[in-house]
């Protein structure tokens, strides 16, 4: 089995990056964990605080959760993946059930932030793009698909998305063993993931089949 | 046959992950050509201009040659790599033989820099580390191997180093296929380089092969 992180802010292609290489491996032999579902529940809260909540700040995620899911994973054991309402700000009752799988991908903006998650994976992605192109991403996807008023987007970016983005997202940089720039459009770097998830895999199961025979 | 530029500033691991990349591949399969071989010849010029060459700006380098040798390489033809003294600042008379290899890595601070250089290659790599750790390693190497002093390295960082490297290098991130942080000490990378060369040199193989039996 191989634990591969994929991070990268909002709007650097990451999903796209992600879609690519599940497109690009066996059916079947992948599962992926999206790090939004694992939001605080927040249930406790009343919904005013919970409609405050910062979604694009670190203390809203539920760290252990995640990192104890993907520890069960990774031990060959399913999980029920949590799901999250946005418009509740709280954990739905519904949850996922998910079967290990030889490749588990962890997705989203903070995934290479958290030490404990980190040390779990075999292989750390950082999916980037310059920060003028992942605006325009996000203004072309909110204002289109989302009906965000504009005025509404450029506060948000600038108040919370921007900020957040260089405190917490960009310095887990450092971290990723490659950079992917220029997100989706990449096909070469996902060729390169591709084959050294293949091999990896081969390799894994080489070992396997060596160790029964012992 | 596989072109590859790996570019990256100084200081930045690049001379180590060719080195690695270098070593993980099929010996004699692989010929380096160093981009600082190709500076300009400068001989027409007084020696009180010559000495003042700035080797970290793009005009120091004769492209047009590195180019054509380039392709003269892609075509199968040996090249005579010009050599470069940073002594008299001219080229030698010597020229090194270089054979065309299945893998051939173009590397220097400024290979993603020329479009007509970049658009012959199959992979462009950009190995980085961040400013300080760079600095650190420029200090390190300046001082203890080539024994200059500490003020005059501190100039050259900030008069010309540092000016030149945000100017010139750092835009050509934009061109990698990926970004490798933490330059040499990378070995996942490496590996993933390692993996997509043998299998798109396999991949050639296989269409010749095929080309042979039509």
């Amino acid at each position: 089995m191989l634990i591969i992180g994929i991070a990268g802010g909002t709007g650097s292609g990451k999903t796209t990056v992600v879609r690519k290489i599940v497109e690009s491996l066996p059916q079947g032999s992948v599962a992926v964990i999206p790090q939004d579902s694992y939001y605080n529940d927040q249930s406790e809260l009343p919904l005013e605080v919970r409609k405050q909540t910062n979604f694009d700040h670190p203390d809203a995620f539920e760290w252990p959760l995640l990192a104890h899911q993907m520890e069960e994973l990774k031990a060959g054991r399913a999980i029920e993946q949590p799901t999250y309402s946005y418009i509740t700000c709280t954990r739905l009752p519904e949850t996922v059930h998910v079967e290990p799988q030889e490749v588990i991908i962890v997705e989203g903006i903070m995934t290479l932030y958290d030490k404990k998650l980190r040390d779990q994976m075999d292989l750390k992605i950082f999916v980037d793009a310059e920060p003028d192109e992942r605006l325009l991403r996000v203004i072309t996807r909110d204002m289109a698909e989302r009906g965000h008023p504009l005025e509404m987007l450029i506060s948000k970016y600038r108040n919370v998305l921007k900020p957040m983005h260089d405190e917490f997202i960009e310095p887990t940089k450092q971290y990723a063993d490659i950079i992917i720039p220029n997100g989706g459009n990449n096909d070469r770097a996902i060729e390169m993931m591709r084959r050294y998830i293949l091999a990896a895999l081969e390799e894994q199961q080489f070992r396997k089949t060596l160790q029964h025979e012992k």
